[in-house]
């Protein structure tokens, strides 16, 4: 009986296992949509009703399979504290406790257990090259985030000063101007704050030409690090 | 005569062929051309009736030019639902169908007819390096394609709940904070919906620093892919 | 006489064309700054008198510059059609004539007249490289364009119909969406144009998936085929 | 005496050096953030007060470190005008001088101080890829940089002469118009400016294709270069 249990669970290689591992995603995505469905204005009372049923049942069942993964783990313990252990218990306790905070934004962590999907595509070897490329390029990736954020708190401070005066609604502080400095050097730029005296305008020239680069570095890093880490591969083979 | 016209419409190596496919590529960008003067507002009835002559003159003649290639085609049921036998059906067909509907919109599908244009000038070479540029590129491509979706995802529902109370004029359910998430993390910014309250500030700034780099580095990964490609080609000539 | 004009102007490995030659390129940048001082509004009488001095001082060292070439050019016809026999040409050219036309933008063409500062400092090996790498990367640069071209017309046309009838007065025809298309995928997002409807929010999801990457790839194709033709060089060396 | 400041305040390796140096890391930071809580409106006499009273610790502090490492420095003249010398300088000097100019802004300079984190953590290595990435692509980054400044000012010139007639007030000249162009081919787009007249959006579709790829290519140039430079680290080791 145990026997069969663990199979319908993790071996994803039996065609039952595999079935089983589709309808869990299934019943996941599904509880995500319904959530996000919950967050509507002006719904009728009876969809509150539908999704307050369909969200009980999913957590039933998640409960079930919680269980179930539980006792048929050989290391009960390494089990309950896996990241996999933690996310799967974390996607149905809220509903059991009632406490004064809305624990319900937790529910979207059960989102996490999607991550079990690539195991089922056999996606091991992609993830194990993106965390070969991370290593590879992991002394540049840090400078650079420490380079950002040196760049980001200045254009911060050099903001404040210009265009503090000229628009004290805005740029109120140096915490008000980092925001505008993240949104300007990421090139969202929202138009919710930017300079309009010469001084600030000129100094954000000179913020983004400097600035881009090292922003945009990191991204580059990880696609030449994974394509090296692909060749690598190929010439093993 | 089967042979004459068969040779007019595929054999882009003769003069003749060349020239009548300049023609027909000419007339599918006047016909889009056309199709959009339709669209602006306040034309007089002159240009209407002009741009309905013109529509119904390149109807036709696509039509006669579609039962042609049917005829001259070998095989013809595997051409009427080929890529190109079924845009070329849809390119003319909405203009003899009345129905309720207003079909007017797939007649901006007849665009898929200029990609007969590549051929013109041999881009196949080029086509093919891409394709096997995106094989190569495939499992970074979907994994990070995963990984982007669910940051989305993460981050929607992140913002709504830091910005729902302050802003529930904006935020109002997490399918719109994704639509926020989407103009965020692409960086397009628009400007109609950003996070005012502290919260929701520090959360975007995590956001952009982790989802930024996901979202860019498919990009750079089919960049790379592709100079790996060319590389190879080079390499056995 | 002829002989020490020739060495001036075109002979930059001495110390005297060198020195002129510098001359020369400060007065395009001196002309190109008060060009632009010169388009403020509120300048007084005085600023606008000195600013148009300084232009005629300008004009007439550059014309007598461009005919001390001329005379000196071994071919003379083949010099006043070449590039910077053009250019050269076009700096003076519009102060002399007056017609009905506003003929003072072409001034800022003397802005191309600042490449010569290549040749100052040598740079023409960066520039053959820049040359050699937009050769290897050319097929592909031309499909992406087509491509993005494609996906551009087909963004207009899809955003044109679902946001036309919620905002008439935004989305006006396909032309007006064209803009909207342009300025979303390249993620510049002014936010004078964005969609309201579901469905158009849905539709720009996608297009931003699939559009983004086809239009940021021609940039890492043209970084990978510099560095490409870069390494060739040391290689040889 | 004067050898166990020395190892206290230069010698990292050792345990009380380190933990020395991660006190005063750790003084940096505090005292930048208690600079940024400064600049917040609204502030309590008490806060505006502790802040005062830290500032003043920090400061103190920082001198006394900077005269122990003057003292204790082989060449006192030499560390005075190095780099670090003068930073340390910046970092107190103008707490103890008050003139007519707010000289407040100066603090920000001693975040530079924080650099000295990357030795604790033996990024030294990291630092020299990136100096020697920065060698290689040094040619292509100004000749970039220099094309990039011309299609800036070329951007701006057009689009004034495209918009300054039909929105006198955002398109007030070329300089106004140059700000324009700076956050247009950064993708920024706040949305401040923008064309509005046919001729001016045809024009800024040209600049947003030709220009991108100019102001974008350096990032892919520097990230290239840095996995070239960790290629042949990784091949000589």
């Amino acid at each position: 009986m145990l026997k069969t249990i663990d199979r319908l669970l993790n071996d994803t290689s039996s065609k039952t296992g595999k079935s089983f591992a589709y309808v869990i995603q299934l019943l996941i995505i599904l509880s995500l949509i319904s959530f996000s469905i919950g967050t509507l204005p002006d719904l009728s009372l009876q969809t509150k009703e539908g999704l307050r049923y369909f969200e009980a049942f999913t957590i039933y069942f998640f409960t079930i399979e919680y269980l179930c993964r539980v006792i048929v783990a050989h290391k009960k313990i390494k089990f309950i504290f896996s990241f996999f252990g933690i996310i799967d218990l974390l996607a149905v306790l809220p509903f059991y406790i009632s406490t004064g905070f809305d624990l319900r934004a937790i529910r979207a962590f059960r989102l996490f257990r999607l991550i079990r999907i690539l195991k089922l595509f056999k996606y091991n070897s992609a993830i194990s090259r993106f965390h070969r490329a991370l290593i590879i390029a992991k002394e540049e990736l840090v400078l650079f985030s420490f380079v950002a954020s040196l760049i980001l708190y200045l254009s911060a401070v050099g903001i404040y000063y210009f265009e503090h005066s000229a628009q004290p609604q805005h740029f109120k502080s140096v915490f008000h101007s980092l925001w505008w400095a993240i949104t300007t050097l990421t090139t969202v730029g929202y138009g919710d704050m930017y300079p309009i005296t010469i001084g600030g305008r000129i100094f954000t020239f000179f913020v983004l030409m400097a600035g881009l680069g090292i922003v945009a570095v990191p991204t580059g890093l990880i696609a030449s690090a994974l394509s090296q880490v692909r060749n690598e591969d190929q010439n093993n083979n």
